[in-house]
């Protein structure tokens, strides 16, 4: 029955009939509006004033409504509640009291409470819901079920709907959901497998009310709207940084038997910043009012998002944090929380718009203001020739442009778009949005707020209205569906797995935070500006840094041995490895480099990629040592890690790249396809005697080195300089230098990090040179040099 | 005898003879300094001081001076000159002045006057040397002729000195020479020439006074004193920009003749500003004071400039100068002249250090204030996390840091070296560099000069006095060599060439210039900020511009043709290459383009490189329609041009880029070598039914296409897809795609663009099909569409 295609057609059918008012059957239309947890803090505050709201624009438009609120407390203490929530709520200001008091009592007629709590609950509404219809000489079009209820409780209800609830053929259903959904990606999987098994993805409309606040609802629209000027601009070429910002004053207490499990990078960047950074970033579609294609282009946007590391993101936690959950959770005096309260990551966007451009997303609690903003930071490409005593502020190329989605609070005091005055003058939508009036002395990221266009809405919405509205009019772009959700989480997961044990930093809060959490990004790196304060530096028995070591220069297996902590090994590696260049081109013209593949020479590359400006590329040859037998553009292949990792970033000339022929008319090392002899000729074609500048190898567990496996003769010896190998894990067919060749090399470099490594580093420390055990030990060039490199976890056990 | 290694091997083991004070014979040694011109501005304004300085620096450490002070004048009228200047020679203001006193008597009575015109005066001056060497038994070191006269005497002054005043064996010649050096390449490399057929290049010291500036010449002992501290940010990840600037009050008036002839960028940047950029921008050397090394590095830093275009430039001329030309020169009142005294120029270097760096180079008269300067800005890439009210200036990486170095005059008022204090605390030589002292009020580059660690020297030097050490100290990095020179010119005038008839915006002068002046960079090109006043803008009578015309739409041999400005085509075309490859990888995850050479296609790829962000290039691959029989790393190769313009810009993973086998086993386009079947069997294998995406030709004035040429049957028709051609212009061997392959592309872009093209379209608009005649009028897709894509120039005729 779930048969998405046919389904979406349908709903775009069903979504254009109801905005169009066609409509098969000439009855008046109704739709049933059920909000779950109809007495919570939530629907309190905001849902029964957004469905009032709902009716308000909606009334005598051509639908019925009824409003029905449930909760598991009784009918009679549930019905007190509503009551009292009917009773308070508000139209807008400009409506006429009078006007307003008959709406209102209309809307508390449609509305009434019941308690749902057990299949029969549910079967009973809906009975209810068909009686009611039929008596009113009504057609049903629709229901809304709210949850407004934690999500532990999402499956039961679902379940209940779905089999008790839904309206008959012919009329839509609509679940809404709120966060959290999920704490990782395992989890929200399990929760949408498990929700999907009852509702079709359409029906599903899962609430981040951050989509439904007034200023991110806009960034699409302005971006629409104010194309022409934006097109040139909204690139790498020009945009320097973005800026994507939730800062709060409160923090957590009373709230931490929810925050200690969530922590602010699941409570906040996953899922607002996120889809703000998704609506600043994506390619912005033909048609901004086609949800379909909003949601697709969104998805793109998260595929082009590069994967996080753990050095993408600093971590913060207010000092009083810990005593609030020992004290509301009971924990021991020796607890301390890890969760933090403060994150600033750094994202980078992998396409040819975005490249570069640092994306920042900010959130913590108990800072010192609470605001909201994206800020978008455009470069200065300007030289002003005058002495900037004569800058005009609001002509001034030199002065900074930007353009700042405000979206709440801050100094400002209310939502508002902000675009600098020596930038472009915007369109908004004049009906809604009106310019700011002039409030001198306020200064705003660096200027004057009369150096900005300002517009503010004209009638501030709460976000919830905005929402259900959109619900109610398929504005399904409003809502997370469940690939935008999972994408979300497979960009955020890892992250928070790797950040698990990370201690934040301390801070006490408010305005004495001064620099404490400031933070700078480069390389793809962030870490905070300041040191951490003396008073917090661990004490001497504690963990040796890096820096506390020198290289060890020693010997191992008679050749020379280079160990370090790893980030130091790397950068000597990669050092030696530019000399030896830089050697090689003097004296031929040209370096010869072959490399291995896995992932230790990952961090090599990076290494490689971003430092070393003197690397003489352009007269660089790139040669594998060996292959997978996978295509080229397989993950699992060598070539797509060097690519990725090294090529990409550097100017190696396409001719002096040489992938192994792994893949020859569309087969993988068949033998017939002589891959291994080309690439043999093509090392004697262009390498003179076959003699590597470099070669650089790894180890693996069971003493292996390219791809030339204990056991297995193939390329230990003999005339053949490429090999097909057989390797025992997958996949099995390999293609590898043969160990005569490594051996004709200038030079070998053996690079082993981790502590996987100890054994076979110890082992291998002792054997002879046996390389049919141990191919490894056969690695012994004729002439040239041979060096180890190890990492402390591989060499000091 | 002009061996420049032995020679270079002998000057070098000279100069260490001559620093350590070892000496194979054991006579006191004389050198005699003889100045040309010594009557002029330049000499009696500094050189006099400069000769000395070197006296008072000198003196008494070895050597025993005599200084000739030569012109044309007569001896009587020069020695009453001379004796003038002598008088008011100054000492250090912290010398005794009894002790002054004695040491000015003591070089006048050193300092002679005479003329100094035919070869017989030249050979008596040498000769008069000889005799007072001889009379106060000194040994003769070396000889330094100081030409400050006008360029054209030097080629005979050169010859005069060669033939008849080289000092004898074992003493060196040091011949000195004032800019201007050429007025371009050409000229500057007959100069060099003819000067080269008279002296070594060890010989010859070019000034460039900018050399000798105190802050000019600690540029590189900065960089090399605070190496620890600069190493990571000296780069592309750190520097947001560079600006080499100077800012002139002063016009040119009473310096026209010379002025009209030269502009500001022959009189500032092609000189003063280059040599501070390569100072900058060059690695740096181990060892900062070996002149060779810093020489050598230097050239490096030349070769990695990339070509200015016309759109590296922005002129501008003060509204007095034409008057001011007129006056002075005797020109008609209709003379107006084009001659720029303002420049701003965008530098690229395209290294991995500094890719993507603007190099901002900008000089010019009549402007606001007297200033000039090198203002490196580091980039923003902290994120400050409380708000702004709170930063603390001196702490607050969100503020700008900056290193400048402050050359001279400006709100300082005196040369210093800048650091922001949320940088580093710079080291500088505490003997001769001291700490500014405060001034409060004083703001420099957008932040008061108490933010700033400032150093300036303990006691000014003026450039000539340092250079004139300097020549005697042979350090020749201090000028500028002849190879130096040339790479200068290479660099400068191209761009000048394509100036020449550039009309210059013309500015009132002073602080009126307003932000008239002021421009902007994006993708390479420089523009003004500020669009022309209207008043100056040319009568409707004036040339169209390029917006004036539609994209015209219309019919080529029965295909459709679109034909617009050439900027305007290549986007049309571009766009529609990427809905085509849009459209191809959405239907079938490929794209399939292939692309000719030659020029028109240059402007393409650099349009397809720089814009189109959601551009496939992922799943595209790219084809070659033809390619020249010659490496593919030959600057003629058609693959070189793709990969310069295209390849290295945008991401098209290795295995998806075809460039054609031409060069296989060290041959070019062996027939045994098979390469066009090869590529055949590529294309089979990899492209459906051979069926091209998008073939993009060009058409050549001969009528030919691809490499399909006239009267030359291959590829015209048949099975072959692949084929090997001849050329009937070199190099004659090409491999093509065939015409039928091309046919059953489904879509083939003719470009054809430029004047010289007008003829050929004529011609083929009316032919018939006649692919032996007219290969071009041979495509005609089987079931593809054909669209021809031609330029104004090459179409309206």
């Amino acid at each position: 029955m779930k048969r998405p295609g046919v389904w979406k057609m349908l709903m775009a059918a069903m979504c254009v009939a109801l905005l169009s008012g066609l409509q098969a059957q000439d009855l008046p239309r109704q739709v049933s509006i059920i909000l779950l947890g109809a007495t919570g803090d939530l629907a309190r505050k905001y849902l029964w004033q957004g469905l009032f709201h709902l009716y308000l624009e909606e009334v005598g438009k051509g639908h019925h409504f009824r409003f029905h609120g449930t909760a598991l407390t009784s009918t009679e203490q549930g019905q007190e509640v509503i009551a009292k929530v009917l009773e308070s709520l508000s139209c807008p200001g400009d409506m006429a009291s009078g006007h307003c008091a008959e709406l209102k009592a209309q809307f508390q007629q449609l509305s009434e409470y019941r308690r749902l709590k057990t299949p029969e609950d549910y079967l009973a509404l809906s009975k209810d819901i068909e009686a009611q219809v039929e008596h009113e000489g009504l057609r049903e079009t629709g229901r809304i079920f709210y949850l407004s209820v934690p999500p532990f409780a999402y499956v039961d209800i679902a379940r209940n709907i779905n089999s008790s609830c839904r309206p008959g053929p012919g009329a839509w259903l609509r679940v809404v959901l709120e966060k959290p959904f999920g704490h990782d990606l395992h989890s929200a999987q399990q929760l949408a497998t498990e929700l999907g098994s009852f509702f079709q993805e359409e029906e599903m409309y899962r609430v981040d009310h951050y989509l439904g606040k007034q200023v991110v609802a806009q960034i699409l629209p302005f971006r629409d709207q104010n194309r022409a000027a934006l097109d040139g601009l909204w690139n790498r070429h020009h945009v320097e940084r973005v800026e994507i910002v939730m800062k709060e004053t409160l923090d957590a207490e009373g709230r931490t038997s929810f925050y200690e499990e969530y922590g602010v990078i699941r409570d906040v960047l996953q899922n607002h910043l996120t889809e703000v950074l998704t609506l600043v970033a994506m390619e912005l579609p033909v048609n901004v009012s086609s949800p379909e294609s909003v949601l697709q282009h969104k998805l793109q946007a998260f595929q082009a998002l590069r994967s996080l590391q753990r050095h993408s993101a600093v971590l913060g936690q207010y000092q009083a944090y810990s005593g609030q959950v020992r004290r509301e959770l009971q924990k021991p005096d020796s607890f301390h929380s890890l969760t933090p309260t403060f994150a600033g990551i750094l994202v980078h966007i992998d396409n040819l718009r975005w490249e570069g451009v640092p994306f920042i997303l900010m959130s913590g609690k108990a800072l010192d203001e609470r605001v909201s903003y994206v800020r978008i930071l455009f470069k200065n490409q300007a030289f002003c020739v005058q002495s900037e005593k004569h800058w005009v502020a609001a002509q001034s190329r030199c002065l900074p442009r930007q353009i700042i989605f405000y979206i709440g609070h801050g100094e400002l005091g209310s939502p508002a778009v902000l675009v600098s005055r020596n930038l472009f003058q915007p369109a908004l939508p004049s009906a809604s949005w009106k310019e700011v009036e002039g409030r001198p002395g306020l200064h705003l990221f660096g200027l004057p707020l009369s150096d900005y266009y300002a517009y503010s809405p004209v009638r501030e919405q709460d976000a919830y209205s905005l929402l259900i509205s959109h619900i109610f009019h398929c504005r399904k772009d409003s809502f997370v569906t469940t690939e935008n959700l999972l994408a979300s989480w497979v960009f955020w997961t890892p992250l928070l797995d790797s950040l698990a044990h990370e201690v934040p930093r301390f801070y006490p809060g408010g305005a004495e935070n001064g620099q404490l959490l400031d933070f700078e990004f480069s390389g793809g790196h962030l870490s905070f500006s300041q040191p951490l304060p003396e008073q917090l530096v661990p004490g001497p028995d504690s963990a040796p840094l890096p820096s506390d070591f020198q290289v060890l220069r020693a010997k191992y297996r008679e050749s020379p041995l280079i160990s370090a902590w790893p980030e130091e090994l790397i950068a000597r590696l990669a050092g030696d490895i530019e000399a030896a260049a830089v050697r090689a081109v003097r004296r031929f013209g040209k370096f010869h480099l072959a490399l291995s593949g896995g992932s230790s020479p990952v961090a090599l590359f990076q290494q490689l990629a971003t430092g070393h400006y003197s690397f003489p590329w352009a007269h660089t040859h790139l040669w594998l040592v060996d292959e997978r037998c996978v295509p080229l553009w397989d993950p699992e292949s060598n070539f797509q890690g060097l690519q990725t990792h090294l090529l990409q970033h550097v100017r190696v000339p396409h001719y002096n790249v040489h992938p192994m022929p792994v893949h020859r008319r569309q087969r993988l090392c068949a033998e017939e396809d002589q891959g291994a002899q080309a690439y043999a000729e093509e090392i004697s074609a262009l390498v003179t005697n076959g003699s590597f500048d470099l070669v650089l190898l790894g180890m693996g567990t069971d003493g292996h080195t390219a791809s030339l496996f204990p056991q297995s003769p193939a390329g230990l010896d003999g005339e053949q300089l490429v090999v097909l190998t057989t390797s025992p894990s997958s996949p099995h067919r390999r293609m590898s230098l043969s160990l005569p060749l490594i051996n004709r090399a200038r030079k070998v470099a053996v690079l082993v990090m981790g502590r996987m490594k100890r054994e076979i580093a110890m082992l291998v420390s002792r054997v002879g040179r046996d390389p049919k055990k141990w191919p490894i030990s056969g690695v012994l060039p004729d002439s040239g040099q041979l060096v180890w490199y190890m990492d402390y976890d591989a060499f000091l056990g």
